[in-house]
């Protein structure tokens, strides 16, 4: 197994330092990393200043055996990348040829010329390795600049990082010799219990040493990551599976699934497995409960659609919500939330639905009924159940928008395994 | 002005590393800090590891005169940031008594005894003053070491980072004297064209020193980042406000709004200040298009609300499309996409209506209507357009959602303004 410390990723980018946009890209590949049995133990980000790209692809040579980088390497000024690197070590960069034909080549298939600035994208240090971009026209490279010190290359854009990744760089990778034993992990997601009484829970388990247990929290959610290391796939993930179970044990139904598994993907799978299908009634989610359900692919054999219901009107005329509950109880209450999921489910003749109703702010709070007042209510074929939630308004409008939908989907999901919400 | 080099930020958590969770701890300071004058010049991430921690807070002293650090201040073992800077050099830790009665208080306050645990909270190096946490229990600090070096910590849970934020370090910053010129930054919002071909019309302002101007893309958008520098604000916004124009000149209608407009923000502007009225009929984005645009604070002066048509059932029954257009054209076609629009518009009695219905892949996708094939549709009082889009699905799901919401939104942008969408 390669020693811990050996790799690193620095992503390049001004944009990044200004806060511009989120560092997805590291988010990424230290999960790529990690699943490939090669652990990760700093990132750094810088900007396009071609003095501090130097200084640090130089520190990092002196400690790590393998550097990823991100971004700078475009064919615009500000991309100083490949140059960098290359005056890290005092090697002169060369034009490579095929390098050039693909970038004209992939200009010409555009109908357009390559612009003379594309040609830049062609220089690279002496004695590196193209890393081919199959979708952009800026390659990466592999090099290795010193004996015991190699270098891989990618662009900022996403889409053709992940392509060249899994194209070039696992291959690589793996043949290098670098990940010799495996580091796997395995995230459980929990809903309805605070970071510090689950982490109470599993206080043993925190302790642990392989595998690792550590928590953490998300909007609304809690998770718990598994992390196990061995010299077998196989034997790793049997010490994980160990504390999963152990720690379902503990936690019974809180636990609603693990990885990527979100609360819509987990309700999608109960009532797929149960063929029965759902809709959505939502006032201050506008939508975003819908959107959390559709965004799991295969969604249609489940969720058949619903009304957004923002305007009173919309809630009375199409959801059928009677004037005098509007009235009486106001929009934001449980009998309008009962209302909205049994009508919106008569009207698409859905077996099951949700709806949502609250005030997300930052205007619309009033003393009796707050910000961060939402009542959720799931409709079914055995009746029609309601929650009051409070959720304050100091985290914001789109914090109390997204643990209102998690927490309606939290209580069907309950209903669905035949347990009462709240 | 404080010398460029000079400021760093350090984020701690091996779910970092591990790709649990996005670093947006780092993005959110990186913009507090352009916005105080402060730019830093390096972001660095380790995990819950004391040698490593302390390894980088050393380095950091050795080249910087402001380490902000994030994370790992809370109860549990593996958190070890302030242990970890205090050794670094070498400085002892000692109780404080005042932090160790908050703690109780707030535990004692939410009906609870203080664990044995949280009292680890209350050590803080000797010589440190504490940065207070009005939410959670753990405390920040803020600690010149040496005479040169000041390390502010934070607690990695982003609602206590940013009270604290505000509330105790930007007027220490400000006192500070690290912050004497100003780094002022403004992003204008493009839709409607690539990054490299909006990076051609403005090449000679991409050379520019002060203002610099920087582009790169979002999902679908594409941005202009103008930053400028100065001794007052005043001075700095006005070199931005002049390069601001002159880019608007040369793009027209493209640019859609500046900083954290979103279409939705901005059509919705455009809307309130007519008067008039919006609804949605989504398939595809399920809720998507709804969802941004209730995102917007204020959003229900002008949304009213809409139909989530995932289902043909409910295209048919609730937007009243006809059984012969899903038969003849199929759900995701112009005529389909219109009739969505004029339905949703007709029941809910909205000025304008916005529809979309496309295949968003990974599966449902023909060899005639691939994945990424998407018709949007816009519907007002002069009457229905729509248009074709081809997305790909290269992309994936999601993008193809987004990109989708963002030109029907775009489409209604134009049509208010007077001009045909392209």
């Amino acid at each position: 197994m390669a020693d811990s410390s050996e790799v690193e990723i620095l992503c390049i980018g001004t944009e990044l330092l200004l806060g511009n946009i989120l560092n997805s890209n590291a988010r990424w590949l230290s999960e790529e990393l990690a699943s490939l049995g090669l652990p990760h133990f700093r990132q750094t980000v810088v900007g396009d200043n071609r003095e501090r790209l130097i200084e640090v692809v130089q520190e990092t040579a002196q400690r790590s055996r393998l550097l990823i980088t991100t971004g700078g390497l475009g064919p615009t000024p500000d991309d100083l990348t490949t140059e960098a690197i290359a005056a890290a070590f005092s090697v002169p960069l060369e034009e490579r040829a095929d390098v050039w034909s693909d970038i004209q080549e992939k200009a010409h298939s555009r109908g357009r010329l390559p612009g003379h600035e594309t040609r830049r994208q062609a220089l690279l240090p002496k004695g590196a390795q193209v890393l081919w971009n199959s979708t952009g026209t800026a390659p990466g490279m592999i090099w290795a600049p010193l004996p015991e010190f190699t270098v891989l290359t990618f662009p900022g854009v996403p889409s053709e990082m992940k392509a060249m990744w899994h194209g070039s760089a696992v291959p690589w990778i793996q043949a290098s010799g670098l990940s010799k034993g495996v580091f796997v992990s395995r995230v459980l997601n929990f809903w309805g219990i605070g970071e510090s009484t689950l982490a109470e829970h599993v206080a043993d388990l925190l302790d642990g040493v392989n595998p690792t247990v550590a928590p953490y929290a998300g909007r609304g959610e809690v998770k718990l990551r598994i992390t196990a290391r061995a010299e077998a796939p196989s034997n790793a993930w049997g010490l994980v599976d160990h504390t999963e179970q152990e720690l379902r044990q503990r936690t019974g139904n809180l636990c609603f699934g693990v990885d990527q598994d979100s609360l819509a993907s987990a309700v999608l799978k109960q009532l797929a497995a149960a063929g029965q299908t759902l809709s959505v009634a939502e006032s201050c989610t506008g939508g975003g409960l819908g959107a959390e359900l559709t965004a799991v692919p295969g969604a249609s054999s489940v969720m058949v659609g619903g009304v957004i219901a923002y305007a009173n009107s919309i809630k009375r005329d199409l959801l059928s919500v009677p004037e005098s509950f509007l009235e009486e109880y106001g929009a934001v209450s449980a009998p309008v939330a009962e209302a909205m999921a049994s009508g919106v489910r008569r009207l698409t003749g859905s077996d099951w639905a949700l709806a949502v109703t609250g005030i997300a702010g930052p205007d619309g709070g009033t003393q009796e009924k707050p910000v961060g007042l939402v009542y959720v209510a799931v409709a079914g074929p055995d009746g029609c159940s309601s929650e009051m939630l409070r959720l304050g308004h100091s985290r914001g409008r789109e914090w109390i928008r997204v643990v209102s939908a998690g927490e309606v989907l939290n209580n069907l999901r309950l209903r669905l395994m035949g347990t009462q919400p709240g």
